[in-house]
């Protein structure tokens, strides 16, 4: 890990360099031939890919190839409970949809309620279950394919999963896990357990069909860790190594970093009013001047402006109104309380609206629940 | 750990010194008191009491007192399903069901397929499975109470199981895992995590029942460093810590060390038949001299002799006789070849009518099989 910024699936600070990140996981870029069969088979550009937002990944042309020729494959995502969902959740999700509409795959959607017990000092079981019962009113929200998605909790979903953990856990020693998540002698033995867990989903799909099948993760590259261990042990377990394709990390509306859901004020939940969310694009940070005439001036910088970089992540599809923005507010003709209030139209119409679909999805969450006994099929 | 033995969970070697293991793990003796408690309650003194084969402990003096204010307590015991079960096995076993059937109290009993899994190189989940179901045979074979009685596996309980583990392992750091199990760099993250697992049992009657009560733990002392742990992290999660009571090891039929079912020729399964036990007995190491004549002249040894330790640990309840055998040896009166055949009557005799028990427990397994599904509980 280079020096000068961390990234690892439990803290990531500093400015990323994305590009040195591929070299460091070894990973590979999200090339032409890449984005071409994305194309190809669903017929659309997607704006994340389009703008460089997914761009790294292992094994896609894998996938492809299991998909053309009909063996198929599996989406796998998470998330860890820790909190309420946030905006930078929903990135990796709205990709994810995507894939699966187009492909018409299945989605299983951990949850990894264990681990951010496990990790967080001042978390019970009970506050992460809690939050994992929140979040998954967000992923139902998002419109996931009923008939084809999955969600499960670790600690509900034990039976299935701790067979499969224990098998990975075994192929993995102390070694390789102070090396790739820098534990040390201080380390609970449970968060050094817990990446067993999370490999687990990804051959979770073949034990469930009694059939081997490849499975893609889209993530934030900040997970890539776990997956680089599942990925070394996969074959030596009888499995497919998982695919996967990353995303960038949505920056915090202070500025830097990932956003997080422990700085609740630099951070838009899904739960947040219209007046929150108001009240945080209005004391995000911008790229603009110390004054107005300062900005009319010399122009503001959008590449350091959390608010840009917002309506560049998510909330601004079309291309042309994007261009438009950044080049007004380089040449001074925009200013930052406009582009403000833009986003908050944005943000609170988007939010309003997955409201509604989150209050409805309490009454159908059962019907997502990935629920099992060993007891059953006895 | 003294160095010229070694009595670990997972290894025992050397002659072991059951005086310095009190010392060493920090346990108590059985004393006068303790034994005086059991002849109160029980009406008897149990021959595994009286010969000292039950001689360390921790906070009887608790459970006595819990059972004595009608805050009651649970019995929990295990099985490590590596093999078949052999009659090293039975003798906590045996102890277990005196403390059950006089003190009228409920017995969960583990059968650890995950750890045997995870520490066992050559061994698949469905080796460990398979010997747990062959194991609870045996279990049930012992006439442990049904209705008081609750046998499962890690793998097959592990919604439960789970969820109390990940409480104790966030408890327990790699620095005290390492201190007390001898783990290194190469140890797999599955092992270092396991003894969460054994731990967890400690608690899941309190979990079950609602409300917290003792569990009393009769073992091999070579289990003790398991519940070390568990006893340091209890109350920092809310649990009492539980109560033990250890036993000595049975010697195998080779003199030294524990009997082990990696050794099977030094070892007496349940499931051997009556040529199998009688070869085994005749091939036994004892306390004899090299000739006839040698020995009626000088005596013979039992204290050395695996033979005279199996009626002494399990086969000769009787007192007098046992005592009349000893001196007879010394005397030179006794030859080895009588001392055999007397042994292979008893355990012949007793593994008959253990393996008409077992052949039966295979219709009423599932009485005496905990399941539960978090599932049906919402």
């Amino acid at each position: 890990m280079p020096d000068d910024f961390v990234v690892t699936p439990w803290e990531v600070k500093g400015d990323i360099d994305y590009e040195r990140l591929i070299q460091t996981f070894g990973t590979q870029k999200v090339d032409e031939a890449i984005i071409g069969k994305f194309t190809e088979h669903t017929g659309e550009l997607h704006t994340m890919l389009k703008r460089g937002i997914f761009y790294s990944h292992r094994d896609m042309d894998k996938i492809f190839k299991d998909f053309e020729t009909g063996k198929g494959f599996v989406l796998y995502t998470g998330r860890g409970p820790s909190g309420h969902t946030h905006l930078g959740h929903l990135m990796p999700w709205i990709f994810t949809k995507y894939i699966q509409d187009k492909f018409g795959v299945e989605l299983y959607f951990q949850l990894t309620d264990d681990e951010k017990f496990l990790f967080g000092p001042d978390l019970t079981l009970e506050d992460t279950k809690h939050f994992a019962y929140e979040n998954a009113l967000d992923i139902i929200a998002m419109g996931f394919d009923k008939d084809k998605t999955h969600i499960f909790l670790d600690t509900e979903y034990a039976n299935q999963m701790y067979n499969i953990a224990i098998r990975v856990s075994k192929k993995v020693t102390f070694s390789t896990a102070k090396a790739v998540f820098g534990f040390d002698n201080s380390t609970n033995i449970g968060a050094i357990w817990f990446t067993s867990m999370q490999a687990a989903t990804s051959f979770l799909p073949s034990v469930l069909k009694g059939q081997n099948i490849r499975c893609l993760i889209p993530c934030a590259i900040d997970q890539d860790p776990h997956f680089r261990v599942t990925r070394d042990i996969a074959e030596g377990i009888g499995f497919y190594k998982p695919a996967l394709i990353h995303c960038k990390m949505l920056p915090s509306l202070a500025g830097s970093d990932k956003m997080s859901a422990s700085l609740p004020n630099t951070s838009i939940f899904t739960i947040d009013t219209p007046k929150e969310i108001k009240k945080k694009i209005g004391n995000a940070f911008t790229g603009g001047c110390a004054s107005v005439e300062e900005q009319k001036e010399q122009g503001g910088n959008p590449e350091i402006c959390s608010v840009f970089q917002y309506l560049y992540y998510i909330f601004e599809e079309d291309e042309d109104k994007l261009a438009e923005r950044k080049s007004q507010c380089l040449s001074g003709e925009l200013l930052c309380g406009y582009c403000k209030q833009y986003l908050t139209e944005k943000v609170t119409t988007f939010l309003q609206a997955h409201q509604e679909r989150r209050e409805a999805a309490r009454d159908i969450i059962e019907d997502y629940m990935l629920r099992d006994c060993l007891c059953k099929e006895e």
